[in-house]
């Protein structure tokens, strides 16, 4: 399992490969490495390696694997599931291959190296008068090389797809350290296997990303951001599809929020106000963008707001109309994680469901849950627009941290039950990582296991690329 | 090589699977799954099942792997690569497999099984108020099924993308036999390997796919066609990205038709005209659609030429003002492959390079085919808004087809080596099959086709699926 003992021997072949700028082996430094983000993973490494080049990427991998040495890639070390934990393994961080080898304006496309964070990437594009729309919260320090191998999610994924679908060619290692040069920019290329399919949300155990072409989109020009109070979930579902077709797919972002997310935030979060004047039990967070020249989609937002009104699904709208109000908007939502995190301890979730099932989800989870922990607050919210819903359990008043907590198994069984019952999913942008993987065999079918088995022992039949993480 | 001997042992068991409804085996009755549309290739096999059910193609392909006797699947038949043509083993058709399991307007989804005609998935999605994007010229015969195994492109992949990124979810039949169930209608999963893409565009060598979920879309309600000529390729791309950024990313259709095209559809197709007073050397045959309710693209496309006018690179241009004069407009280009057979023998190209290189390509393309043939008509035309160049040769007045013909090969390298040493691709669309998996070896890097083999060999060790097709 990639675990032989690391020599000596290897530590120094790895140093001369990576040159004194390229290693780190003493604690304190190593600490940022080994430690999740959320400090829910402690792991250990006896050295961390920074490879400047992809030549260098492929030495230090071809040492691991002729000494049988596990290797655990890290890009921003942002996600959630430890993923990126090291656990005796050799440290690989893609930090130093920052380079964005070119924008291209015409192919709408960029050419990146792992490490870029994706803000830079993001401020490349715009640059070049276009948009990469890959965002999300940690956009600040993750890096493109974790958001391919993880397929990240985040509030674009309505309008442009996840990760994967915003990927045009990747460059990566191999598990002996072979280079496979995929970097193509072809909108089409029907020559065999779609190999860079495998690499993007294997989290780094089939190979190691060092490079990839993205697609890059038509600037936004305009935007409009609304927060509506609805009826019911059922109501927030029919209002999505009422959006798409009005605004001819323009919707770029369809958040639900139910009330008790709204509270926590006004209780939590200073500089914070309901924006609807009564109280409402469920609330979508929507916007739409369009990248034309002239556009008029406030009186877009405002017919399909209309006719939500007339039907009786809609309740009461607040449409955004300067960009400070937007934010202001926007931050009720973003706040949301920091709000929960204030107010307790929480047990949580990232399922998804398909997005009509959504409304019948939230029912039978929540009265699962509570069954189970009667006076837990229920905190539902999330990405309705991909069916994804963040479904949250806040510690109560008058119950400890560590009683609350003890039910974590239990309650993350029930959810996760329920929402792979109707046909949804355990994971649905975070992945598998070292967090869900028994999850990951509890849910899958033994024929998937066993597909993924074969792909694992077929890339990696030493297990040296992130041993021990999804499968 | 799945090359065993097929005994009527094996004969018999699988008619019994498939029962007297599911199977032909006299010599006319053969003749349609044989026979490839282009008459290129004549196959042979000694019995063609018809499974009606997924259990019946897994029943099928468990009695043939342990007979170890090769089985190749085929859809419509439609194929422009040999990839359906079977060389001795058994044929599978998917045409029994013709259910549209269910279409969901909430979730925007289809799920269909694999024999299902393109254009009754798009006229059931049509039905529900929706659109399935994929289009293309077999869409009356072909079948979904062979669209996803050959991952189809056609005429509206520059806004939808290619057959892969339309679907959720798949159900396919591994080489021992066994079901894999992945019909999942999710937007957001990232729970391990993404198994569906192995089988999407893998032609059938890695398992049988037997249905699938596919993303449906608000439907157009407003078009705008308009054929326009501009000054060169270069002023082509130039117009394209004007247009994507002026519609909001609203282009649908973006081809490109040189004037030997255009001039073998007005000389060889009844009832055509030139839309534009004078004679031009580059055309481009736009599409703009809009799912909005409201909208106005005529203004938009109106601003979008005359701004490529002003600039001096569109020198005239037609909009088409009713869908009859829309459909004249399509019937030039949908005619060159028709006028190009009437006018003589052809060799055909289906390459692919980034946008921005198009110009480029077609200069250097152009200079080296005529050095070659001096007197060959060049007829370049294709989805410029993919990079996907259809760059043919016609059979020059007092050349016979067989002196014409006998340079296909040596052109046919030579147009390749161009596209590939251009960052391009030999296969755009149409794929590998057998016609061009020599070019596959020639093309792809050793590291490519070995990751390649590795897939083979893992999921399919017998050679059971497909033989001697992609790789």
């Amino acid at each position: 399992m990639g675990a032989a003992t690391v020599t000596s021997g290897l530590i120094g072949r790895l140093k001369d490969i990576v040159g004194a700028q390229g290693w780190l082996a003493e604690a304190p430094e190593l600490e940022p490495y080994v430690l999740d983000q959320r400090g829910w993973y402690r792991g250990h490494t006896p050295l961390v390696v920074r490879p400047a080049t992809v030549a260098e990427v492929s030495a230090v991998v071809r040492a691991c694997a002729e000494a049988r040495v596990g290797i655990v890639p890290q890009g921003g070390n942002t996600g959630l599931v430890g993923g990126a934990v090291p656990e005796g393994q050799i440290l690989l961080s893609t930090a130093r291959l920052k380079r964005i080898r070119e924008v291209d304006p015409v192919d709408f496309t960029a050419t990146v190296e792992a490490g870029c964070v994706l803000a830079d990437v993001q401020a490349a594009a715009a640059e070049a008068g276009l948009l990469f729309p890959l965002s999300l919260a940690a956009e600040g320090s993750c890096e493109i090389g974790g958001n391919l191998s993880t397929n990240a999610g985040g509030t674009a994924v309505l309008r442009y797809g996840n990760a994967r679908e915003l990927v045009l060619g990747l460059e990566v290692v191999l598990a002996d350290g072979t280079i496979w040069n995929g970097l193509r920019r072809l909108r089409k290329d029907n020559t065999g296997y779609d190999l860079k399919q495998l690499f993007l949300g294997s989290e780094g155990t089939l190979g190691i990303i060092t490079a990839a072409v993205l697609k890059l989109f038509p600037r936004p020009r305009h935007v409009r951001t609304a927060f509506v109070a609805v009826t019911s979930p059922e109501a927030a579902v029919r209002l999505l599809g009422r959006c798409r077709a009005a605004s001819g797919d323009g919707v770029t972002t369809f958040e639900y929020m139910d009330r008790t997310s709204l509270e926590l935030v006004l209780e939590h979060i200073p500089d914070t106000r309901d924006p609807l004047g009564e109280r409402h039990a469920h609330h979508v967070l929507l916007e739409l963008t369009s990248s034309r020249e002239r556009d008029d989609l406030e009186s877009l937002l405002e017919a399909a707001l209309e006719g939500g009104y007339e039907a009786g699904y809609v309740v009461d709208a607040a449409i955004a109309t300067s960009e400070a109000r937007s934010r202001e908007l926007w931050r009720l939502r973003e706040s949301i994680p920091e709000a929960e995190r204030v107010a307790g301890a929480g047990i949580k979730h990232d399922i998804s469901v398909p997005i009509a099932r959504v409304p019948e989800f939230l029912e039978r989870a929540r009265e699962a849950v509570l069954r189970e922990l009667p006076d837990a607050l229920v905190v539902a919210f999330g990405h309705l627009g991909d069916g994804n819903i963040h479904f949250n359990l806040n510690q109560p008043p008058g119950m400890t941290r560590d009683a609350f907590m003890a039910h974590m198994p239990g309650i993350n069984r029930t959810v996760m039950d329920i929402a792979v019952e109707m046909e949804g999913s355990f994971s649905a942008e975070h992945g598998v990582g070292r967090l869900k993987r028994a999850d990951l065999e509890r849910y899958k079918s033994p024929v998937e296991v066993e597909l993924m088995r074969t792909l694992k022992r077929a890339f990696d039949p030493e297990d040296i690329l992130n041993p021990g993480k999804v499968i």
